[in-house]
């Protein structure tokens, strides 16, 4: 963009180098982070996912529990049965609420999820905890707040619990280490594009 | 959050049902698509990654090209090497270009990663390509947009193509079908806490 000599340029980013060196010396610390992924764009259970990949390639336990159907299904399915020691995958969500319209019934199905997140989140065997779209059951009330962030708070120094789904509580950005917002900027269903394998599911 | 009755609930649930099925209707095209993850928040890489996780699950094959080392490491390698015959990983990227400050070698490096981004895009074999940190290089002026622009706009009608990157340019914006800004909310380095196995590779 900036018209630079090569001179200038190196010189600039000798300077940035050293910025960077010095933030990161500072950052010496390591500890099991509450991580929060909001916002009404793509890229909350995807980039949850990604998280998932990783702690896998480096050989540690995952437990993943998805509270609404849909949100992950068959593609990453097959990715975590590869590697069935490092993941354990509950796919408790029985639809989209609106599908089922029995609110006694998704209350029960958030419960049992819950319980599963509970469970991961306090056993050792666990490094990294995904509640997926938890944020969603929490916006319906469906579970009670205090609940979940009572077991947040109290997990283990090391464990990474991470939340997806839009409409986080402000309590529990409060509450989290890291919060992202995905916020949309142009999406293909305004083109008529339907939900496709490898991108939406 | 609002206080309703079962029945309210349901029938609220039911009308929801009805506007989503009314304008899934509608979404019946499929196709390739140029999809951008940009923004100064985490979880650009982090998403994209979990596409290619997704594509993978569905058989399907995938290209990654790593403009900028360090971005994709070792968690997703060793869950790439599972998967031989679906990705094809090139960690192209010498390390942030303020560690080298050299722009003609930084400038060579990233020719190096766009020719094996073209030739991903060219060929019908691969049916993702991701191009993970594009935007930093395009950014520095590195590589020409317009050559970028060229090579995404002509891709085959099913294949997608994944960018990622801060500072994404209007052009390419313009050119996308799907744009995810991630904004960071809250970070834990403000808490001095350093990069984690998992979390950030």
């Amino acid at each position: 963009m900036v018209e630079r000599t090569d001179e200038q340029h190196n010189a600039k980013m000798k300077k940035k180098q050293a910025a960077h060196e010095k933030i990161m010396e500072n950052k010496t610390v390591e500890k099991g982070l509450l991580i929060v992924h909001t916002g009404k764009g793509k890229g909350k259970t995807t980039a949850a996912l990604g998280m998932v990949v990783r702690a896998i390639g480096h050989g540690k336990k995952v437990g993943v529990v998805q509270f609404v159907k849909g949100a992950m299904t068959t593609g990453e399915k097959a990715v975590f049965d590869a590697f069935p020691d490092n993941v354990e995958f509950k796919p408790m969500g029985e639809g989209f609420t609106w599908n089922t319209q029995d609110r006694s019934r998704d209350i029960a199905v958030a419960r049992e999820a819950w319980d599963e997140v509970r469970r991961m989140i306090a056993d050792p065997a666990y490094d990294m905890v995904l509640a997926d779209e938890l944020n969603i059951v929490l916006r319906y009330d469906y579970l009670p707040l205090d609940e979940v962030l009572e077991a947040v708070t109290a997990r283990a120094p090391m464990k990474h619990v991470v939340i997806t789904g839009r409409n986080a509580p402000d309590a529990l950005i409060e509450a989290a280490d890291l919060v992202t917002e995905m916020t949309q900027v142009k999406h293909p269903f305004r083109q008529g594009v339907k939900a496709q394998a490898g991108i939406e599911f």
